[in-house]
């Protein structure tokens, strides 16, 4: 563990897991007032919140929100004057939770929040109840809202955004269908990997991305397998989890931003995009961290990774046992796209530079064609 | 990671961890008033806090504070209504933080709020910053005070004393004495262990059991061969706060019940008392939890270690090799003690009860008369 250089860890101050522990929080709530964000597929677990005093349900969260979403958001939110928000969904709902909580008073706009450390007060305490395995958002203090305009990404950084409770109940995952699983489990580890390959890894930060790589391991398979599988469920909650513990101090690298490009161009889902370049990645930075890389491999069960080449037909293979279709040109891309998409990867300078391996274009465009 | 039964995990949502971040207090803080309860040998530190509001200094917190100690505290705090309480010392010091956080206003009495979950209110936020390595209590929700009249012990937990901010300087545990660096190291170690191999371990806790064992393993010997080791110490301390992490949800068994008494019979101090005993309970218990148990001797160096006597060879060497002297006599007991202090850890059945092999009275006094 050397080379320890000064970090800062926000973390929910309350973490309650395990299947069936909903009422946790109308136990942490009480009789306060909640507004709920949520979606309209896993709006019904609300009933099991118990919840006593004053709740309103705004289910009207959509896939991909942007500022004009967000702002449908905050009328609603500035009538109801909530003491509790609650975050009920998967990632874009509770990236939109933590907003509702700093901005319904309208004394501070979004834009005026875009970047680290910018928003000025926690208006009502956050819960935050993650119904999918994959993002990490309710571990962290981030909140990604698209730009209608330009169609990339605004980025709210704050720790009065982190979360006062987050519940994770396995049971909630139950409905998530085998792809999303699949895709969103491997977003996860990329989470996880990512950070622990990074050019500022973090010893402390490097435990927290053991666990969660440790936890896809023993239960990414068995979730798919078998969506039910509670056990499995909940060691994917936890993994993804942890992967949200690790992008607050370190981050992600090259793979989010070279699947960056294929949720903006060809609008895949950030899981899916993350997982078809997951293998490529893992394998494009084995020299640089080839220990590191030997030891995602035990975890994750891949034999005889004593090369790039060797790590690569065991990751890929590894997704596509998953039931992934990793092929580019089968979601949609055309091979005119991939040069402009590798150019806009490569200027993703925030992650890149995170990389333990300097990747050019030329090499993000290689990866795209391998991939294609 | 079969078996996961629902748990609560709570902690501090801000960690700041470095040498050299004491600043991160006057940061957090900003111009709130301040109420530093701390010990006149580390009150010193408070200068690099760089601290812009009022402040008021307590440094009268003896070495096991009563009711009546804390009573003091709390004359002053009623007077000074801290916005923020910072406790900056050892276990004692942040014990008595908490308590003065929450109790200042007076609507509560000590006594009330003994117990899990009593305390109504939290007054103040708090802040803490440990000058040893050991206790873990910046990381949990309790709080241990004595009673003048019985000599016992009174507990508090309630989630309202987790810290808001645990600042971790390695730097303030330089001048920290070699055999207290010795014997807090190894009270570190046994909160991991005893939680590790607990009746009612968790698959989640095992993984902090097993970050802080893994420091320990790496840094005690070093952070007590050289003091000013600042990786060392930096190991030590975030070792101890995950012992503080397993404490919470899972807590510890017989090691500190047969502990216990001699703290409060021969007043030897909680670490040294907990060194005294961790190779014989660790080697009691071998043969309950092989597997854990292999696996915590490896990650302490520990070679051929597959018998309980082996295991307690290795463990008693590493203790004495720290410079702890394991003699129960060297320490000031009496043969004619022994009976009436086993008598006495065998009634701590809220942690006897924890433990993986039923421990009777006669193996509490076996274990004395071999320490002895």
């Amino acid at each position: 563990m050397s080379n320890m250089r000064p970090i800062v860890m926000n973390q929910p101050s309350r973490i309650e897991i395990g299947a069936g522990v909903l009422g946790a929080v109308g136990q942490f709530v009480g009789t306060a007032s909640v507004l709920v964000v949520t979606s309209p597929s896993v709006a019904k677990h609300v009933a099991a919140f118990g919840l006593q005093g004053a709740v309103t349900i705004y289910d009207r969260v959509p896939a991909e929100p942007n500022e004009i979403a967000l702002q449908a958001l905050l009328d609603v939110a500035a009538a109801v004057k909530p003491d509790v928000v609650v975050g009920l969904g998967g990632g874009s709902v509770m990236d939109l939770a933590k907003l509702a909580a700093v901005l319904w008073d309208g004394k501070q706009t979004l834009q005026e929040v875009v970047g680290p450390n910018k928003v000025d007060n926690k208006l009502s305490r956050i819960v935050q109840v993650p119904t999918t395995a994959g993002t990490g958002s309710e571990a962290g203090t981030k909140s990604l809202v698209a730009d209608s305009v330009s169609g990339g990404k605004m980025a709210v950084d704050s720790p009065k955004m982190l979360a006062d409770l987050v519940v994770l109940d396995p049971q909630l995952t139950f409905s998530v269908p085998t792809a999303v699983t699949a895709a969103t489990g491997v977003d996860a580890l990329a989470h996880c990997v990512e950070a622990f390959t990074s050019a500022i890894s973090h010893p402390l930060i490097d435990e927290y991305a053991r666990i969660g790589i440790k936890l896809i391991g023993c239960y990414l398979k068995r979730a798919v397998a078998d969506g039910s599988d509670v056990e499995a469920r909940e060691g994917m909650m936890l993994a993804s989890f942890y992967g949200g513990v690790c992008l607050g101090p370190v981050n992600t690298a090259a793979g989010h931003a070279v699947a960056y490009p294929l949720s903006t161009t060809l609008h895949l889902p950030h899981g899916l995009a993350n997982a078809l370049v997951f293998p490529h990645v893992l394998a494009f930075n084995y020299d640089a961290v080839p220990e590191k890389s030997a030891e995602i491999a035990a975890a994750l069960g891949f034999e005889n990774c004593t090369s790039s080449a060797q790590l690569y037909d065991a990751a890929y293979s590894y997704c596509t046992d998953l039931g992934i279709d990793m092929s580019l040109q089968h979601q949609g891309a055309q091979r005119e796209q991939l040069q402009h998409m590798a150019e806009s990867a490569h200027g993703i300078r925030r992650l890149m530079d995170n990389n333990p391996r300097d990747m050019s274009i030329a090499d993000i465009l290689g990866i795209y064609n391998q991939a294609y």
